[in-house]
């Protein structure tokens, strides 16, 4: 289904059709209206009020909030992450005349500005040539994630702008299209097309990559209690390295306690068992390997247990470490002891403390 | 909680209750009382009607069902199991005086009636003994389930045993707890005190094999429409042997793409996502190996496909192969289909359609 936006020249609302049929270039039939004002940067305009037959544009601006992301999850390797509500990047899009991609970053930023090195300037570019676009793009980035953190920095970058585009070119793809565009971007930042941080990015919630041949995206349920608590200690860990070191052969023992464990933790969350999806948090295959590179994980750990945490492990690839909690108050127990056993490490860190986002990327104003 | 079972002298009627309190032997308080009749070979009395401090004594005999069950579910090898409704054994148990138990099976049957051989006599023994029962055992055996047919037939027994056997005890323990007496008829059969047949015997319905240690099952929800048809090849293929062939080691990008296959199944079960559970119904890992046992496996895996059956794979550790589909109709159709590729092999066979059995083990009269 595609959404097309535009402003009434009657009443100045911006309005969100979605029941809507392309007669020719730019000419579009409308069957009903819904109002949806949360545009911004909409540059539309209609020929007639609550009638078909309407002249419109799209959008050319538009400013998108991109969370941050828990992907792995202990247990689920690879096929499941979540979407934080705290933590996320900025970004604008404009519409550019010349069929170009420029970037720009704050000052200081060691962001790339060349479009091939960037990832976001790779995806635009991906869905600007898919859909044969005749315009360009100017992508301004304020990334408030560090990148190496282990939450999603290259992900949110990637699924914001996957969002963004398709938001610019009218709603062309879905978002299973849209979460293969954005893994063009992390394939560029860690040589893994890897799914399972942006597609949360983009649906919100946890989504699970049931499969990836074909790509295949589940939205799980969240409960509705369910917080985060990350730790970001500053030193950088690349996906790529952290990748390497895995082992290619696991025990088919290991596996079977493995999946044991997986679907302990979909079954607590279809049902709301929280202990059940703490029970369920236990990673016998990559924490182990990796949790070496983390300083003071078992320490970590251990403290966020005491503290009451249903569970928790390595975000992604680390060095972020991720405990989940029943209610806020917990979740708020468990920063302080994280923040306790990191104060005396010298090491500079972040904590920080979300509900689970269930919109994904989201317009801001 | 216990369930104390007892005639009433007044209204005569069989009567269970739930919330009692053991005061000396055989002496129990009763707090309130639930009318469930279904009871059978009960020799209670009770020496006041509706008043504290009543004397009984526990039923003597009981006979019941016990279900045939698909274990490792395809993608889900030594986690999940099902129950089927259609087929199992018939089990008799009897009190004896003497602390001694024997067991009768039909004549021809080639089952061992010393109860150190067979599977219930072990699992019986093993609980009158924790119990300290006063009492022995007589158990008769009608084994309508083939040793060695992929569908539970040593699980039936040694689930029905645990089940059974509690009940004579005055259900002096949880389902766990059976379970893991029901186990040791597993070990004593196939060397591995699996409980992916015998959780889904006691529990009904899909059962979940958490973790081993500690043993945790989790029952999760049947779609309602969902139905499933068995062949099961008469040739024996020993659980023992069929594990062994298997490899120790796997690779870990196999094992990525069997756990999300493992958590769309149980999201699928969960959402009653028909289509999504036949989608992750693809073992990577055990049905390629395991396969090369069974007789046209590929050809009736490709027949029941055809057919419209959401998935399927080898039931248990083989011969029998199962398939899943949504509604009578297509299981009737699998049915048929799987009829007509083992017609042409000169193998004996029989073909089983059941509903998912959501009670396991029962009472019978």
């Amino acid at each position: 289904m595609n959404f097309y936006f535009f402003r009434c020249s009657k009443c100045l609302g911006i309005r969100q059709n979605e029941k809507s049929k392309k007669l020719q270039k730019d000419i579009f039939q409308f069957n009903d209206f819904m109002d949806r004002h949360y545009l911004v940067g909409t540059q539309l305009t209609v020929a007639a009020h609550c009638t078909i037959n309407a002249t419109i544009r799209f959008m050319d601006k538009i400013k998108i909030f991109a969370p941050a992301t828990v992907a792995n999850v202990s247990c689920a390797f690879d096929i499941l992450g979540f979407a934080l509500e705290s933590v996320g990047d900025e970004m604008i899009f404009s519409k550019l005349d010349e069929k170009v991609i420029t970037i720009s970053v704050p000052l200081g930023s060691n962001l790339p500005s060349n479009p091939e090195k960037n990832v976001a300037g790779v995806v635009a570019k991906a869905m600007l040539d898919t859909a044969k676009a005749d315009f360009g793009l100017h992508i301004h980035i304020d990334k408030r994630i560090m990148p190496g953190s282990g939450i999603g920095s290259s992900a949110a970058s990637s699924a914001g702008t996957a969002y963004a585009v398709n938001k610019l070119l009218g709603n062309v793809f879905s978002d299973t299209e849209l979460i293969k565009f954005a893994m063009l971007g992390e394939a560029l930042a860690s040589g893994i097309p890897h799914a399972d941080n942006v597609a949360p990015a983009i649906m919100g919630g946890f989504a699970l990559v049931r499969s990836y041949h074909p790509l295949e995206l589940i939205k799980i349920p969240v409960p509705d209690e369910l917080y985060c608590t990350v730790i970001h200690p500053q030193i950088e860990v690349k996906t790529e390295n952290s990748r390497k070191i895995l082992k290619k052969n696991i025990l088919l023992k290991d596996a079977v306690t493995q999946w044991g464990n997986i679907a302990g933790l979909i079954a607590g969350l279809y049902s709301k068992d929280y202990d059940l999806i703490g029970r369920s948090l236990d990673d016998k295959i990559v924490e182990p390997v990796r949790s070496i590179l983390i300083p003071l994980f078992f320490e970590l750990k251990q403290a966020f247990l005491s503290a009451g945490a249903l569970g928790g492990g390595i975000s992604g690839s680390g060095p972020s470490v991720f405990a989940l909690s029943k209610g806020k108050h917990t979740a708020e127990n468990v920063a302080d002891v994280m923040d306790s056993v990191y104060a005396k490490t010298g090491i500079d860190y972040d904590i920080h403390l979300s509900k689970i986002n269930e919109q994904g990327v989201k317009i801001i104003i």
